[in-house]
């Protein structure tokens, strides 16, 4: 059988996840808590699940989830969405991105992702019949190349894909930013994904510039988040996307033949949790900054460079002063092999990696002696 | 926005829960049990999440989970399926065929679906630029009619999907039928998507005939179940796809970007009970042939007219002894409002309806109490 993704293999993440469990590696690789969420909120699935809550969840999401969710976009983003037209729930962001894409993307469209980026948006982009253009953000902060933005577009741009918080960067976009990416699509018929799974997960005091608390942004946006990040349950596999009512429309045309609703005592469970709890999102960008700060304290006595990241549960470092001859995927497998600890090298997320990149990935979604253990670990290397 | 799926409404089965939930009709349209799934399941789940098994699923699915489903094959069909190359697990059948679809299906591909199909089958071919061609089944027992099928069959033909256990009929295919097939396609380059997520719901001491079980067929086949249908509970969004290594290697680089995995305490859960109670599927025709003939013996009381379905836990009737005026939307309109018990007409499943066609669709995946009240009503029409 001839393929249809031709370049696809196994991801990254899989790749490493299945080398750090062959090597007994610490996995910092995949970006995945090695701890639990909340015990009220797993405990409610226990309990709905035992009261009868097993049967087909509404296409769109479950009621008492959209109302929770759009009191959150209420409290965090000050804009009041319509839980019945604007927000869907579904069976993770990785499947609301997929939606969005097949929603919009005709054969021959034009798609602008900025690299590095997600390995799921190419394939998603290909599978409609488009054709990804990628623009390198700029480096060394991974901030918008504007020039290169604008000289990308083309009267075949049907939309661009964003990412903020930034994976694997840390990198956010600035209020700033999302009003010169507003004037420049201004006029045009370009569509936005803005994928902000990390939308709960900002440091160093910054608020996060979500798209949908930009009106002319969100006017043609589909803003795209993540229970699993926010919640620390990564297998759960819910997530949500909020968007005006005609795009949400064209959504959930999609949605309903793909997957037709996510699982049916999570979305009870999430509703009560967040009723119960919404101070939750406050706390977790204090609670995941003693992570990133333990980590990069404990960091800096190695001979990886680095400056923190602004956001997500990711740290890039540099490792040029340590093996400058080994490429960033080599450097992977030695560090997973020799040293004990897994990582994701950054030219994955690359359709052409700058050369000379030297950059991994750690995950530091991780208890504070697995940060110890394998900083420890690092410092040796 | 113009629609990428311009002819796609909300399906009638959310539309006929949600009016059946708006009238307080008994809701016998869309396809769910009203009785809960087996305690050991549900409480094996809150153990899970307890315990932590609350992140990433391989993207695969679980291992121990995939383990029970080769058993259960080799159990069912005497067939030896290989664990890791040949079984997936998704979040719901409905994902396991849309990602069929993608992996086969190119633009200018035709895939011909046997009316009346699920409504599923024909967005995911056009999301992937393919067209279905609709070949009717024969009426009255939705056999399939050979010499429609074989007049259909083209240069262009890529793939047919079949559907036994049939939705909305419960008709079967037989291992005669598949012989059939095996013959008609011999030499093309054609595949198939097995869709059996009744598979195990088959009355009158009946076998299923899987496309498992034929050697020739299986070569270049997806078989898809639900752990929905087959554990009573719909809700969770779990099923498998069953397919050679070349195919499910396709079918995975597909499913990585759409979904990546399933949730992982349901994996658990179900893993944990279909190895302690491998007798449940054995069961189950027992179990639903009692409502079937429940709901057909009282039913025999009314005007409607009917045979029995040979599976699935659908029955269809015929009403044109009580309103020959009526089309069958209408019908199912009527039902529901003038005498409060929800149906799913069955034109909605056809691309063109047999002219006169006077059929809809009751789910019997319910309590005795609920199909006692609704055969009364129905009685009373
Ligand atoms: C779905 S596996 C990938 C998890 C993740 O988002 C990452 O590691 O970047
Ligand atoms: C996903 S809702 C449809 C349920 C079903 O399979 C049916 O009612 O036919």
């Amino acid at each position: 059988i001839q393929s249809k993704l031709p370049n696809v293999g196994t991801t990254i993440f899989t790749t490493m996840s299945q080398l750090a469990a062959q090597t007994g590696a610490i996995n910092l690789s995949q970006g995945f808590p090695d701890f639990d969420g909340p015990q009220a909120l797993r405990e409610a699935v226990g309990h709905h699940v035992m009261a009868g809550h097993n049967q087909y969840a509404p296409m769109t999401g479950l009621p008492a989830l959209r109302e929770q969710v759009a009191r959150k976009i209420a409290r965090s983003y000050g804009r009041q969405v319509d839980m019945d037209e604007e927000i869907t729930i579904t069976p993770g962001a990785t499947e609301a991105i997929f939606c969005a894409v097949q929603a919009l993307v005709r054969p021959g469209d034009e798609v602008i992702v900025l690299d590095p980026c997600y390995d799921s948006y190419e394939p998603s982009v290909e599978l409609a019949g488009g054709r990804c253009v990628h623009v390198p953000l700029a480096l060394p902060d991974f901030s918008i190349d504007w020039q290169r933005l604008a000289d990308a577009l083309s009267p075949r741009t049907r939309l661009i894909i964003l990412n903020s918080p930034h994976n694997p960067s840390g990198a956010l976009l600035s209020r700033d930013e999302l009003e010169q990416l507003a004037r420049l699509i201004r006029g045009f018929d370009i569509y936005l994904v803005s994928d902000e799974v990390y939308e709960h997960l900002i440091y160093d005091g910054v608020r996060h510039a979500s798209v949908l608390a930009h009106e002319e942004l969100y006017a043609r946006a589909f803003v795209v988040s993540s229970f699993g990040k926010t919640y620390h349950v990564t297998g759960w596999k819910t997530g949500y996307v909020v968007a005006p009512p005609a795009l949400s429309a064209e959504l959930r045309k999609v949605h309903q033949f793909i997957t037709f609703c996510g699982v049916s005592p999570l979305q009870w469970a999430l509703a009560d949790y967040m009723a119960a709890c919404p101070e939750h999102v406050d706390e977790l960008p204090i609670f995941y900054q003693a992570k990133r700060d333990l980590f990069c304290d404990l960091l800096a006595g190695s001979r990886f460079t680095f400056t923190r990241a602004p956001g997500t549960y990711f740290q890039l470092a540099d490792y040029s002063a340590i093996r400058d001859d080994l490429d960033d995927v080599e450097m992977s497998l030695w560090l997973t092999r020799e040293h004990g600890v897994a990582t994701i090298p950054v030219s994955v997320f690359y359709q052409s990696p700058p050369a000379g990149l030297r950059l991994v990935r750690f995950c530091f979604a991780k208890r504070e002696e697995t940060l110890r253990q394998a900083a420890e670990r690092l410092c040796r290397v």
